[in-house]
């Protein structure tokens, strides 16, 4: 019998956990799931005969370590911050451990002490970061077998609302932490190269240069850069590629509407506004307007922004209740980001039908026999229901099979690792595919090759 | 003998030595001045028979604490951060101190110190920290003697670039420190209250939101808001106003070009911008424009800032040379605020017959007997060459005036204070008029109420 531990049982565990025990008897496994909240660990295991869910605090040594030292596999779904503690015990207990989660300088270190341990802690092993690396990785690695030169790598993924759930003028709803899609893009410049020339682009102007990207069967989206593509030359080993550029996808025409937002000061998440406690939607949205004794919140805020009486961005902010004249009763004044994350989630709430997606796109150009080649490649997954999300799945089906690989010995792979060496991403992909996440690979007659990232 | 030390002889303090040395026979005073740079302290009191120049290290407690010792009256013109270990050692040996940075929290603590030490340390002595607050607090007392209610009070000052020297088309020179120029306005959303309504300008359109401030003989101004507002409400013992707004002026038609720079990222100064070491100022700028491999940096410019074809901004811009294909010469890369300011400083360099322009104007509404009230009150001084520039005299002279108040017993407070108490204002303000600093106020015949703080 192999044991594995789970440390955290939320939303992007279930597909994870279904996984362990469809397969636990076959395989051998007995799985213990830990969860500050004991009932949701025992809900997600409830009729696995192999599988124990309990209340467990995971940030306490006393509770955690004699766990990990009976595991043979640790699955941290902490939040990130805490993956690190959990990393040191899997050293001096001789556990594997996998992570969905960025990989931390901190963790990069203990690469020699896992090596000296027998041991594996993969990192990253989610969607994004995850799937994403995997499949570019897939892709990148091919071109360079034939010899390829690469010259573009784009990459955008994006956690959106299906299709059959998509009926408000936003086309988007809540389907991860509120709070992330609130400050996106602060906290610094984003920074890209193309043709060779560094690119930065302030928050303020982040979403007015979205690039348009059409998905056969599923229509247009939109990508937004993210903070930091240059350090991806090193993780995919590009150093010398002249255009690399990662992103984060909504439906078209959301940037546009959101920017108001940025534009406006709404989302800064810096200071505490005074007053907000008793201040109405509309009160907050004048807040951020000149003082006027006449004029309404509604023409202030059309002048200010420059939108035109025909725009659809008027429609978006109207439909969010923005003007309204209802408080929102907080207990005490809050940030201004809370405050719109408030009115958002009254919005853009899943309804209880309603199916998320998760939609990821890699555009790759390389230079092979005398002219250029293109290959787009794009995966689309949408939910089962609220509990095996896109979100879990994609999250939670990486990990899975990446831990019945190290248990059964088909990864022999030592030290801190990310997902993208061969020997981890194509059985991955591979079996993903079984799930229905699945890559759908597209050749070029005619590479694009100034593509307009604007 | 009455023994004054002066820890720093940089550009602000010019102005103040020449006074000491004015009045050193009269009053009975000897001058110590101490700079990291011995030349420069000595050729300040060059020729004055009761004043001595020196090499001092102001930060080294072993240099500094004999000399605080030796002196009845120490004033601090180090670098704002450095002022609290000054203070400290005043306390020891019993010696009062003045400085004209922002009083810190920590140098707040030290009052019941001071006072146990017989002492005055007295903080936000120069022109803005300084003037604005004894100017403004006269205003205040006054109106409060009669028994007015305040409905409105606004402050602005400006460093600028005198009208017979003002010879390029941003009406604007560096006369202080370029860095604060490039970086002002950044660091959170600029805080108000209007009408009893709290208002927040995010940087992004801090510098769209200005006001036009006409001053007699000197034409137009405008301001933009300053950080916080409303921490003067405590200041000023104005707690229940309805209107409080400070701000920053430059000359009108400044602020709209300058936007262009914060809208790029120019102006950020938290990223090393990658290769900027070898860029020209037309590579600075297409850095932060979509990459095209036909359209010209102008015409994307343009484009993405919106700015039509005769937009005066668009002289202002070229004038500044940012599209040349000129090197910087940097030895390493640089932040885009380092970058930015480089450009600038070739441009708005001060040519050795400038001289520049100190500006402060307040409005004061209040409610007495029924009907409401407006005062306004402006000083603009000018500098009289590059050594006694306005700055100078502004920052300087308060705290030489109020250096041989204390000197001489006509101030007898103790503790630390901030120049908002009428004994300490009455005759700093008095005196300083003999120097040209003067107030000129008006009272309007009908109040403006509400006031366009767009």
């Amino acid at each position: 019998m192999k044991n594995i531990l789970v440390i955290g049982a939320g939303l992007s565990a279930s597909s994870m956990l279904r996984y362990f025990c469809e397969n636990a008897k076959k395989e051998g496994w007995f799985i213990k799931v830990g969860d500050q909240n004991g009932d949701l660990a025992k809900a997600k295991v409830k009729g696995c005969g192999q599988a124990e869910g309990f209340q467990l605090n995971g940030l306490d040594p006393k509770e955690r370590e004699p766990l990990i030292q009976w595991a043979d596999l640790v699955i941290s779904m902490l939040p990130a911050a805490h993956h690190i503690e959990v990393a040191k015990d899997c050293i001096k207990f001789k556990t594997n451990l996998i992570t969905p989660s960025y990989i931390s300088d901190q963790m990069k270190e203990l690469n020699q002490e896992c090596i000296d341990a027998g041991i594996l802690i993969m990192n990253e092993m989610g969607v994004d970061p995850g799937i994403d690396h995997m499949s570019a990785k897939k892709i990148l690695d091919e071109v360079e077998e034939q010899g390829g030169k690469m010259h573009i790598f784009e990459s955008f993924t994006g956690g959106l609302i299906a299709p059959q759930s998509d009926n408000n003028p936003w086309n988007y709803k809540f389907t991860w932490n509120p709070r992330n899609v609130v400050i996106a893009g602060q906290g610094g410049a984003a920074k890209f190269i193309q043709e060779g020339q560094y690119k930065y682009i302030p928050y303020t102007k982040l979403f007015r240069r979205t690039e348009i990207i059409k998905i056969d069967g599923y229509g247009e989206f939109e990508g937004y850069a993210n903070r930091d593509s240059l350090k991806y030359r090193d993780v995919y080993d590009l150093q010398a590629i002249p255009t690399i550029y990662r992103g984060t996808l909504r439906r078209k025409g959301f940037s546009k509407a959101w920017d108001s937002f940025v534009q406006i000061g709404a989302t800064d998440d810096s200071y505490i506004l005074e007053g907000s406690k008793d201040m109405t939607k509309r009160d907050f949205i004048n807040a951020f307007l000149p003082y006027n004794p006449h004029d309404s919140v509604e023409l202030k805020l059309r002048h200010y922004l420059k939108i035109d009486q025909d725009d659809i961005i008027w429609d978006k902010l109207v439909w969010l209740g923005i003007f309204e004249k209802t408080k929102m009763n907080f207990t005490e004044d809050v940030t201004p980001a809370y405050f719109l994350q408030k009115i958002l989630e009254e919005k853009w709430r899943l309804e209880s039908h309603d199916k998320d997606m998760i939609v990821m796109w890699h555009k790759i150009v390389y230079h092979l026999n005398g002219k250029y080649h293109e290959i787009n490649s794009h995966m689309v997954t949408i939910g089962e229901d609220q509990t095996h999300t896109a979100m879990s799945k994609t999250v939670g089906l990486p990990i899975a099979i990446c831990a019945k690989m190290i248990l059964n010995g088909k990864i022999t792979l030592k030290g801190v690792h990310l997902p993208i060496i061969k020997e981890i991403y194509d059985p991955i992909l591979t079996e993903l595919e079984d799930y229905g996440i699945k890559f759908t690979e597209r050749k070029l007659d005619k590479a694009v090759l100034y593509d307009v990232i604007v």
